[in-house]
């Protein structure tokens, strides 16, 4: 039986309905039938076809970009030119792993041909990484482009080969809907298969999604506990399949002593746009900033808080963000030593008033850091804490749970002290920031965003051109005759990076 | 509390005290955690003496072949000659990954260059691949040195650099030990950390290991079921952790007409061989055969019962593995419409007469084919299946769990039909061999030891070079300071290949 999805606008916390209605258990299981069938037709179809039909989602994208900007701004409260910024991110993704398809690099293709070996004569073995079946990709409430139904999760594993089928976002029914409708109407444009992409809504459907046989992988970006609630429906699986997982992270800053002195007010204006920007609802805001103590110290948390009490005040996504900013304040308010220096507590939102928080800043002594003073607030919070030396900035660290980044504010003098305590920061993160901030992922062939439990729960993650090995497996051919080789891996292909008898071979630019 | 460990000698039965204590869980405990010390010192170390290391463990395991190798006899029931070969393959794998560690493109180093980009303005980021921390090792009984202590796994997570602790396997104890001694020796005449190599004994050693947070991934092959236990006791950590399990395969052999008719008698020699290798023990040991129906499959049959009959009759390699041979025999024997045409089922073994086993050959048509004459037995035995067509043949394919090879035998003139059911087998295994035998798996960079669910439940596995990607995570770094970025991902250094600003660039010659 399915019911209709409400929707509610963050700035005045008006619900609607959308008349969008879940989809029944029926309609999920053949949403996911006709992806394996599409599965199969587009694996008939060349890297070339797959590169134009990235190419041209993100045409259509573009050509919708009004229509999905302004229901993103009434389902999430973000700002027009985040939103728009967004919006030019996720086109600019798609591009990019059309490229990535296009120069076959990704296929990671070996040949070792037959011959005498220190082993003795060995068969001829060819491998290449092969597509592995529809994709269940589940994304955030804060990025309704980049991190949901059109984002690096489907876009990596539609490069892949394979097909996707999204579940709609709770808080952004309407977007979701309009992203699927926008990116159905490319693959149509490219000529592929509909089911090439599919969405799903509310979260029997989701279930049901995830423990469908016919799904081969998972993508998710959300909490922590969502998460639990998925991957305690996938171990029922009777075939396991990975599940990618985005949780969580607190993103610790650091300012050394050198750069305290040199750029104090610097430092607190960027970090205080990088608290406050979007609300503070990145997953790779930073939560925490570590600052020499002393005079230097108070400096720097006045400048914060003149900086961030300039700020506009943020509109949380949802009721379920405010719900959980609210606890994450209360528990850091009420943590051993704690000063609240900017914000009052967020009261309870009465509908009508939308979900707008005021910008909030608390500091506390190293000395007295506990793990209740590092739980993640999802908003426009920062914990400022104070440190004596080296030695307690590492004791203190350890108090933090790993994360997406670690950001480092330094000076060439204080690179000699950094060098000592680098290698255990850079243990407990996915990416290290010198003198800047960590929000604002540059999308990127190096670019890494992910990090160690509970940030992620998988070494590779949806963002950069590497996200697409999470959807492809190995497969080998042992002297396979050539007609029955996929043509990257004949011998006189030349047009993709090879691992040729151990040695890795550039394409031919003649051949491309 | 500990215990001594006993051993058997599978050709006689006769069991004895190895003398070994198992682990208790002070010492599991206290083992892990000089693994994690370790570990930070193998940071500081270089490439080329990492890749020194792995050469130098070579070498010593050559130079203690003829203990090793004498020892596993003993232990295994293994013929001298395939044990010799094993250590031989052993030895060879540790040179690969050490020629692999040199050539460094396991690295993935990526550098994207600051600049103005589509997205605007961007910083410096890049990325290289970084070891992960001490790794679980739970070799298998059927390889007491390329699957064990000194296996793949071990090895590559050497390379990665990575501490191993290695679960000495139940079935050979001694073997364990003395492969562990050699690489420790291996280890201390490089200079390394004593604790880059370490091994515990005992089932309740090898729950403590994985459970301990100083763990950060384990390798794995043997049953499903040891593996489920083990899986229970992750699941309990707090911290997940991947565990890559190589699990089981039944590796379906599929003979096309013309193939038949042409090489009818070749290939039943070549099965027999391939069945009766190592008494049948071996992961990918075709266990099931298609042979188009009619009198060129009654030929085949007589040929193979004549090949198998004439073969020496097998030793297994313990009582575990005697009891499941003789579960799987009963199970396929008893399943609908089973002939056999060779050998008695095998009877309860007294001490004293040792796991020796006939060879098996059954036989069934395909249209009665159900999951009951599709489960692994791990022995000498192969099931003969007789198919009408290719709709039949694809029909019974799909009561064969998923493996880690099927192999075809097939003739120029079968191309044509073989082309539309290729796609059906090549997504059901990992690796497609085509007229040859799937045992005796090539160590080399294309290879590929793995399979959908249930041979496998990872992408990648302990066979080949990138066995060695999972022990590795990403680390990006962003506007980094020169002098802290590893030296691979500075701009002056050329000597790996690496992607600069998205465009793959080979080492240069003279910087090696």
């Amino acid at each position: 039986m399915s019911t209709t999805l409400p929707t509610t606008d963050p700035r005045t916390g008006q619900r609607s309905d959308t008349g969008i209605e879940t989809t029944t258990d029926e309609n999920v299981d053949a949403l996911v039938e006709t992806a394996v069938g599409a599965f199969a037709e587009l694996a008939q179809r060349s890297r070339t076809w797959r590169a134009e039909m990235l190419d041209t989602i993100a045409d259509v994208l573009e050509e919708h970009r009004e229509k999905l900007v302004d229901t993103a701004a009434g389902e999430t409260g973000l700002a027009m030119p985040r939103l728009n910024g967004e919006l030019t991110r996720t086109v600019f993704q798609f591009r990019m792993f059309a490229d990535s398809v296009r120069e076959g690099g990704y296929l990671e293709a070996a040949i070792d041909h037959a011959g005498d070996t220190p082993m003795g004569p060995q068969p001829d073995v060819r491998r290449m990484l092969m597509p592995i079946g529809p994709v269940a990709v589940f994304g955030s409430s804060n990025f309704p482009f980049a991190f949901s139904v059109p984002g690096g999760d489907t876009a990596s594993a539609l490069a892949a080969g394979n097909p996707v089928v999204a579940k709609a976002h709770s808080a952004h029914p309407l977007t979701s809907k309009a992203s699927f409708e926008t990116m159905r109407e490319g693959v149509q444009r490219a000529g592929g298969p509909d089911a090439t992409i599919s969405v799903v809504y509310g979260q029997v459907a989701g279930s049901r999604l995830v423990a469908h046989p016919g799904i081969a992988a998972v993508g998710f970006t959300g909490s922590l506990g969502a998460a639990k609630h998925l991957r305690a429906t996938i171990d029922k699986r009777e075939r396991p399949i990975p599940f990618y997982g985005e949780l969580q992270s607190v993103n610790p800053l650091i300012v050394a002593t050198h750069a305290l002195a040199a750029r104090s007010e610097e430092i607190a204006a960027g970090l205080a746009v990088s608290v406050t920007g979007s609300a503070g609802q990145l997953c790779t805001k930073p939560g925490i900033a570590f600052v020499p103590s002393g005079a230097g110290a108070d400096a720097f948390a006045d400048q914060v808080v003149e900086a961030m009490a300039a700020s506009t005040p943020g509109v949380l996504l949802n009721n379920r963000v405010l719900d959980s900013f609210q606890s994450a304040e209360r528990e850091l308010e009420g943590a051993a030593s704690v000063k609240s220096l900017l914000g009052a507590r967020s009261e309870g939102i009465l509908v009508g008033q939308g979900f707008a928080v005021e910008a909030r800043v608390l500091r506390v002594h190293a000395s007295e850091l506990t793990p209740a003073h590092t739980v993640e607030a999802f908003g426009p919070l920062v914990l400022l804490v104070d440190y004596d030396d080296n030695a307690q900035l590492l004791s203190a660290l350890e108090e933090v749970p790993d994360s997406l980044t670690a950001t480092l504010h330094v000076e060439d003098e204080d690179l000699a002290t950094l060098s000592g305590v680098l290698p255990q920061i850079a243990a407990t993160v996915g990416r290290l920031v010198f003198n800047g901030f960590p929000t604002g992922v540059r999308v990127s062939w190096a670019q890494h965003h992910g990090g160690p439990w509970p940030a992620t729960n998988s070494f590779h993650t949806s963002v950069g051109m590497t996200a697409i090995r999470r959807f492809l497996r190995p497969l080998a051919w042992q002297a396979a005759p050539t007609q029955l080789l996929p043509e990257e891996l004949c011998d006189t292909y030349k047009a993709v990076p090879r691992r040729v008898d151990g040695v890795l071979e550039l394409a031919d630019p003649a051949a491309l």
